[in-house]
Order: C-alpha cells, then structure tokens, then sequence
C-alpha cells in the first residue's frame, strides 16, 4: 500500500539499474543500455556520467566488434573500484574471495577445517577474519569493500542473519555476524545467509539459471538444501528458512533414521550417507571425495555403487517431482555433491519423475548440473553482498569508498 | 533492470494505492490515509477527488466516532459503482456472486451440479453465463462490472487461464476463459484461476490471514490443493502451477494408489476418499456431506470414524510438516472440507508436526481453519477481478463505466 516514489528516488533507483545491468551482462553500449532500461539517451549520458565521476564505470571501446566503422563506446564496470568479500563455510572446507564489481574473483584463498578441532563460532569468526585481513591487504588501490557475505550450512534468520540451527558446526542461535563484526574493519555489514539460497542466486544471476525466472537450486554436502527463485527473486518465507527441503518427509514409517530426530525425511534417504551405506563404505570415508568415488565406481561397473546410486536417484527424483508440484520451476540444478550423484544416476531420477509427477507439471521441467566450478555458493554470497551498492550505488560508496 | 517510473506513473500508483487501501480496510479518513500511504495531505486530497469525481468513493460522516467533538469525514468505497463477478466451480456445486468494490456481496447464487450430466466446458460456460445475465441484469444503476474471475479445480497455467487439468470435471487444455467470453458482454474481461491460490488470496486479504505475509492455504474437496503467499504475494511458478500439494509423494512404495496414476501422493492419503474409506463409508457416501458426518461421528465416539481421523490427522500433519519445511509460512489456513478434517483430528496433526518438522520451522507455525463461512474462493475470485481496477482505477473505470 505504498505511495509511489519521488523524484530522487527514481534516480537513485535508475542508477542501480544501470550498474546492475553493467555487474551481470558485463560492458554494454549506451544506445542498449537506453533500450534495455526503457530511458533516454540523455537520462543515460548523465547516469553514465554520475557512475563513472565516482569510479565504478568506465566508457571505453569495446575488446572487439567484428564490425566495420567506427565502434561505439562501451560501459562497464570498474571491477577494482568496489569488491566484497565473500566466504564459504563448507562441511570440510573454509574458502574465501574478494570479488570485484562485475564478478570478477580478485583473491581467493580455502582451507581445510582442522580435524578433530571444535568449530566455537568465535574461533570460525577469527580464521574469517584473518582471511579477510590478508585479502583487504592486497586489494586493488583506491578500491573500497563495501561488505561482507558468509554462507552457513543451516537454517539462517533473514533478515538478521541470526543462525537458528547449523547441525554439522553444531551451532544453536548463534550470531556470527556479530562475531565477525567486531573481528573486521567498522564500516563492513557483515550479512550471513543460508548456501543454498545462495546457490539459487548465483546460479539465476551468473550461472546455468540465467534467464530462468523460477529455479529450484539443490545443493548436497552431507545434507541437502535448496534455493527457490520464484518470479524472479529469492523465496524467503516469514523467517529466511524456506527451501529446507532436506527435512521435507518422504518416507515417514518405513523411512531411515535422520539426524534431526525424524524419520524418512529426504537428507535421510538421497543425502551423502545413505548413498555411503547402500554402497558398503560407510564408515570407511566420507565427504565429496568418498561420495565422487562411487559414482567412478559405478562408471567402471562396480555393481554395488551401481545399486546405490540407482536406489539415491530414486529417492532424489521424488524429491525433486515434490519440488516440482509445489514451486513449478522450469529449472533444478544440482550443485554440491548432488552434482556427481546425478550424473551417475540421471536416468533413474528422470525415471522416477516421470512416474510421480503429474504430466503438465514436468513437461517443461529441465534437471541440469551446476557449471560454476564448485564456486556456486561464493558467488552467490558475492551477490548477497553487493546487493546494497547495487540498489543505491553513489550513497553505499560514499560510506565505504575511502579510495 | 526496469528503470524509474514516469511522474504520471506515480499518480496512478497513488490512485490505485488509496483505492486499494479503503477497499480493503473500510472507510479511512484523510489524515489516516496520507500516514498510511506516506504522502502528503494535499496530494491525498487530490486523489480522494480524482476517485470521487469517478464515483469510486465518497467522503461521508463515520457512522459512529465514540469521540466528542466534530468527526472528520472518512473516504468509504462505492460499492455499488464498481463490481466484479466472482465464479466458483466447485465439486458438488456452482457457485457465482456480484461483489461490489469494498468486497460486499451484492448477489449471490449457487445451484447443484446437475447429476450424471456431463460437464463439458461449453455447457459449463452456458451455465455461468445464464448466472451472470441473471446478476448483472439486476445490478446497481450506475455500477460498472469490471472483471469476471472463476476458480477452477485443477492446474490453471498463468496469465492466460487455459485448464491445463481439471480432473474432476474430466478437462485437459481447456480454454474456459474463451467459452466464456463468447457468452458474455464484450468489454468483460474473464481470468480464470486454480481455487486454493484463490483461497490464499481471500485468506490473506479478507480473512484470518489478514496481517500475514506468508501463509499456505489448503483446500480440500475430494482432492488437496494449495495456494501459497510469499511476502505477500501470490507464489504461482512457472506457469501458475505452484502449490500442487495434493501430489506430493509422502509415501511412494507403500503408499495408496492415486487418480493422478503415482502411489502415496498426499490427497491419496490424507483427501476425502482415504477417510471415508478408513471409516468404512466408502461408496456409501462422497462430498463434504459425507466428510462431516464421519467428524460428527467420531465427536459422537465412533471408533472407526476416530481412527480414520486418527489416520488422516498423521498424513495432513505430514503435509503441513513438509509445507513448513518448504515455504516457512507464520500461518496455514484449512478450508474447505480440510476444515472439518482439521477440527476433527487436530491433535493428531500437531503431534505429527512436532515429530517431523525442525523446532525453529514449527516454532511460531500456526494452524487455524478458515473463517469465511465457505466462500473462501469466492472471494478470492472477486479479489482477482478486482485487480486490474486497483492498479489502474480511473482506466479501468473508463473501460467498462457506462454507468
């Protein structure tokens, strides 16, 4: 029931659409520009000027045009200018970026967790911070961070960040924003958001979702979590912890035990160890490594990986036909582990899809493997993170940019 | 990546806001109005006229103030101005009403499907139409019908409204909407929608779901359906299909056979025929009659009708578990014949959500059954008409007001 905006709200709200457009298509001129954001030319010769007076765009020719004449210039954005700092809690490792405006990784640093060692949320804050530290050090000149996304395994408070529930830290209403805060430069929002939500994000703005409005992003890494884009934006629900699809039942009586107590529930029969279990190693590894070499097992004809992962994408193709009836996405994609467990058993997933799922539902439905290399949770973490500058680029700057 | 709106924009956002807000909330007086929408007062006292002089609301004494002094006016709806027809084609019946602007019902019908009749959709469209010369012939002089809206049970694809699957009536790819048209004065705009994402919109805007901004609502009428808003707005996918709870698998292998052809969805465990047939009444009886005398009964001590309930109490607590899971709703609403189902088993259903759900998804979930007497979808349909007219209310009005 809001009015509408007012004047300077607009122009704050058509910068932030230029530079969002510049951040995710990369250097564009200014007649598409004008097309793409429904604006004048002159409205967008004086945005451009603004943008650029404060450093975050720059007009230059274009690498290449493949055209004869004289080449417009192109907008793009000063990857140096403005960066965030993007971090990963992983189950087995900690990984690390500063990214640039339009993407760009300028740092990235990983680390094992040590084993064996406990994860108190003030020690994960202080290795955060040292790797931030490091990072801040050697950034760009004259470029300013203009905040700071954490991903957690878990459920994740929004808009708070407030960690309700991180079973394999073992954490319970913990704050770590707050934590890290008090570990890092005074101006840096701290935000901490759920990996898969993250993953959602990443893969709807830089990744194989591009163009999909309504996206099911599921990620495996013991549990499994998952992200819904719906009408183009991130799907929250009153408290930030939509997507749990992991505790989504799915087999309640004659279900396997899962580890929040119930029974059934998806995480229990398509996570990391039922899939460890059915193919007989259990107890004897575990983690992406374990999880990847039954699928090579498989490939090479190892009957017992074959039966596992035949009976994992049964139950993972029920899950997602449940995704399906209840978001209507156009797109799963399948980051984490869940990567390497749906190449190994994508036709026993189709096949289970095709019996459970409602005809009009499916038909349209496309299951794809993340193509981000294993970064898809930091880069949505980035995006999380410039979210503010984009919104309202020149005041964010202003607060953080000293270069 | 839209950019600002344009001046004239921001006026008819105004418009629509105000229009918006005394339609929902009833008569408002002008100082209320300028806090709520955050604008000034001689802007509000502009568009309180732009909407008067449309004959769309009036400035009138408040009816009691229970203050001394002089009252000020308050801004009330014209009902009998502008209009829409609500349609509801349900299971047993055909319901249709005129509501007037400020959701008053101005006219109300229903008549039984006739039975063993077939239901083909140009015999249904002929049906509706009869209803709706009938109402509109006997509406309010000066009033302008803006909108039909018709709630269908099955798959509705968005914004065009084609029936991709209505079981019950025994449709597939059906254009309603067209039939109708056909039948219907020429500038009548017709939108058809699935019943229970017209439900959640009622719930949400007229009923106890008032306040929140994200809540499921389910209906049940022989099968399940779910309508699902999202901070506050309609969640509808891809193609509108979102929210196709009846067939989410909750028991695959073990589960009872479905209409849809899968084993173990959710209305085949938890919908009308697993409890009449749990009760020992199956082929005795079907519809909500049915549904609630089995209630009645098992109120009455009936054992077989309490452990049927018992039975359906488990599966609907598992369908509301994995909900929570999914959308992180504050709310879920029961309606239609779930309502009885509900009041019948609710103690069962909670004890089933507190085994299956995580602590912090089910911790602030509340369950309540609809309040609006049964006309739940009817009054989403009108909500839906009614839309294009709060967006734009002196352009619409122009469009159809020949009043």
């Amino acid at each position: 029931m809001k009015a509408g905006p007012s004047q300077e709200e607009v122009r704050q709200h058509n910068l932030g659409a230029l530079l969002r457009h510049v951040h995710f298509e990369g250097p564009t001129s200014r007649a598409v520009l004008a097309a793409e954001l429904g604006l004048n030319r002159s409205t967008i010769l004086g945005l451009v000027g603004d943008l650029a007076a404060a450093g975050l765009v720059r007009e230059e020719l274009p690498q290449e045009t493949g055209r004869a004449g004289r080449p417009s210039l192109v907008v793009r954005p000063e990857s140096g200018r403005a960066h965030v700092l993007a971090v990963d809690l992983g189950v087995e490792r900690l990984a690390a970026a500063l990214i640039g405006l339009g993407g760009v990784f300028l740092d990235r640093r990983e680390r094992q967790w040590p084993s064996g060692q406990s994860r108190e949320p003030s020690q994960v804050a202080s290795l955060i911070a040292e790797f931030a530290h490091q990072m801040l050090a050697r950034a760009p000149d004259g470029g300013a961070c203009v905040g700071v996304a954490v991903a957690v395994r878990g459920l994740v408070r929004h808009p708070d960040g407030r960690v309700a529930l991180a079973p394999n830290a073992g954490w319970q209403d913990v704050d770590l924003a707050g934590a890290l805060t008090e570990r890092l430069p005074s101006d840096l929002p701290v935000l901490v958001a759920n990996e898969a939500n993250l993953g959602a994000l990443a893969e709807h703005r830089r990744g194989i979702g591009r163009g999909s409005q309504n996206l099911v992003y599921l990620h495996g890494e013991i549990g499994i979590g998952a992200g819904v884009i719906s009408g183009g934006e991130l799907l929250r629900g009153e408290r930030g912890y939509a997507g749990e699809i992991g505790h989504m039942t799915v087999n309640p009586f004659q279900g396997r035990p899962c580890g929040c107590g119930a029974r059934g529930c998806l995480e229990a029969e398509a996570g990391e160890r039922a899939l460890l279990e059915a193919a007989g190693r259990d107890g004897l590894a575990a983690g992406a490594e374990a999880v990847r070499s039954v699928v090579a097992a498989a490939d090479l004809g190892d009957v017992t990986a074959r039966a596992a992962l035949h009976r994992v994408g049964d139950w993972l193709g029920i899950g997602i036909a449940n995704l399906a009836h209840l978001f209507d996405p156009d797109l799963v994609v399948l980051g984490g582990t869940l990567r390497d467990v749906f190449l190994g058993s994508a036709a026993q997933v189709r096949s289970r899809i095709n019996t459970n799922a409602l005809a009009a539902v499916r038909e349209k439905l496309r299951l794809r493997v993340s193509e981000l290399g294993g970064d898809t949770v930091l880069i949505g973490a980035a995006e999380l993170a410039f979210a503010e500058l984009l919104a309202r680029p020149l005041e964010t700057l202003a607060r953080h940019g000293r270069g």
